[in-house]
């Protein structure tokens, strides 16, 4: 037996015993290091996706760990070889697969939402969904590997290129990802963000940074790219008013990319975008690419990761970390699956 | 003197007579031939757009005809060629213009509303804005190379291949063009038209037809293509409720282009949008190779001019033609500028 933290139902989360498989055929069992703690996995602990998961969940996707124990039929992986985790399976028949889209497959598996995700000691998934860490990353830090992905697939889809003037909208951690990202692939960025807080955290990391609440944005953003617009504008804040201006910072033929989750329709100024030609993207999850850049960004510190993590925590306290991202309290924070700080 | 169709305030035409001038440095004096009647016109004489026009305007922008003067220091053109006009003139030096985007110049003239239009005998208009007919193409026929224009440029921005799926929301004359340039790219072409007689007319033409108000046009559209979804979406209706509708309409990764005015800003279901990963674009005017290519498309044949021009009125009678329009009573009607119908 080894221990987790699960899911079962509203506002309750326990630290559980949970029984030891050996992987299946083609599967690998992961020792999990350390595992993330993100927007979605809120979302599940306060009982907003109750329709979608089935409890006990034991759940997480932000994984880092090694291989605990190779399944029959698996090849190319030996015990202790570090790894994360693509948290994606793809039915590969359905039109968005048959399209090469199978990430945003019609019928995906969800890792950590739709099935029994990382936070729990021994952990098994088809070896398919794997992916090679290298042995000089730390396994902290690699706990970052798929937020950096979302961003990189965001980033990626915007089309953005070096030189361009970029507008993150919301300034949590994908919104910061976003930014480091695209300063990487040579942006300048200004990141819009109404907490005080986080606008302080976010100009230590020396970013342009702007309070949608007390200034006028539109004029700002004008000032800040000599009249000419954004290239291009991440909405990652969710909020209607945040939409609602995004057409207005963007430039002729200008890129808005949709990343938040926007539960009700919202009101979007077609005038605007029909007049200056924008571009609306929705950007979801990632690729394999997106994970392969996002570690390679890891390993060359192009993310200030000291800066984001804000707190790792022990398994028995992952409610307690909900509790303080759900207030605002933390940036990312990690759980130690695996108990090895507290050794 | 010869004469002239003016705007004099709202709902108040006049026939008028115009004083004509030699063309100046680098202009073209045109004898118009023809003039269509669009969806603009109708706001013009309506007084929508008052805040922007000066009145008296003589208004008009969809023009044929034949040079029958040339300005001083204009070479390439003789007395007689005939001619269509490129109704946009840019300054050249805003961001737009300098990112290559002068068709949507942020200080954009557009000729028959910013400056006198074509509803009159003998026209002055820049050289650089004539844009040459083909001997063989008749006058009436190429009074519909700029609506035809409109078409090419959202075909062209909308990316569509040939084997496509597209849906044309709106089954005016710019729908039906869209639907028609589609079409001869390869395309599968449904229109959604809520009006009983349009869509008698369009399922004349041989494209699949539907009542978006009568029937489930989302499990029409699913049904239609096989489960996938559209390839790309048109919105030419303006209609909130169609903007609500189109990213349902979208296949994984699919393109909806904005190509209708909405003065007010429309609720759009940006989960869709993020779960489908879509494209939602803008598209405005021409440029001067969606011309060209509406010249080739109507020398060709490929579109069906006898059905789309259900009127041709003397000069005297644009004010009848504009509350036929208005009225829903026509598709597409042209003035008969020269009057050479009825000599
Ligand atoms: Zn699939
Ligand atoms: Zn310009």
């Amino acid at each position: 037996m080894t221990k987790g933290a699960a899911y079962e139902g509203a506002g309750q989360l326990r630290t559980v015993s949970v029984q030891v498989e050996p992987p299946g055929p083609g599967e690998l069992q992961i020792a999990v290091a350390y595992c993330g703690l993100c927007g979605t996995d809120l979302h599940i602990a306060h009982g907003n996706m109750d329709a979608r998961v089935r409890t006990p969940l034991v759940f997480g996707h932000e994984a880092s760990g090694t291989v605990a124990a190779v399944g029959p039929g698996v090849s190319d992986w030996e015990v202790g070889d570090p790894l994360t985790v693509m948290p994606l399976i793809w039915d590969g028949t359905c039109a968005a697969c048959l399209a090469g889209h199978q990430h945003i497959c019609q019928n995906l598996t969800f890792v950590g939402i739709d099935s029994p995700g990382a936070l729990q000691q021994r952990w098994n998934v088809p070896a398919s969904i794997a992916v090679r860490l290298p042995a000089e990353l730390d396994l902290r830090t690699a706990a970052l590997v798929e937020p950096v992905a979302v961003a990189v697939h965001d980033v990626r889809r915007s089309g953005l290129q070096v030189g361009d003037r970029a507008v993150v909208l919301g300034g949590g951690p994908i919104g910061v990802l976003i930014a480091c990202v695209a300063r990487q692939a040579g942006a300048d960025v200004l990141i819009a963000e109404i907490d005080e807080s986080r606008r302080d955290r976010i100009a230590g990391l020396g970013f342009t940074v702007s309070d949608p609440a007390g200034t006028d944005l539109g004029a700002e953003v004008e000032r800040w790219t000599g009249g000419v617009g954004a290239d291009v504008v991440f909405e990652v804040s969710g909020a209607a008013a945040a939409v609602r201006s995004a057409t207005g910072l963007a430039r002729v033929r200008g890129t808005i990319v949709i990343v938040a989750i926007h539960a009700a329709p919202r009101e979007v100024d077609l005038q605007r975008l029909f007049w200056r030609e924008l571009r609306v993207l929705g950007a979801r999850v990632y690729q394999r690419s997106d994970f392969e850049r996002a570690i390679s960004l890891l390993s060359l510190g192009a993310i200030p990761v000291s800066e984001l993590i804000t707190d790792v925590v022990p398994l028995d306290r992952t409610g307690d970390a909900i509790a303080d991202l759900s207030a605002g309290r933390a940036m990312k924070i990690l759980v130690d699956v695996a108990g090895q700080d507290q050794a």
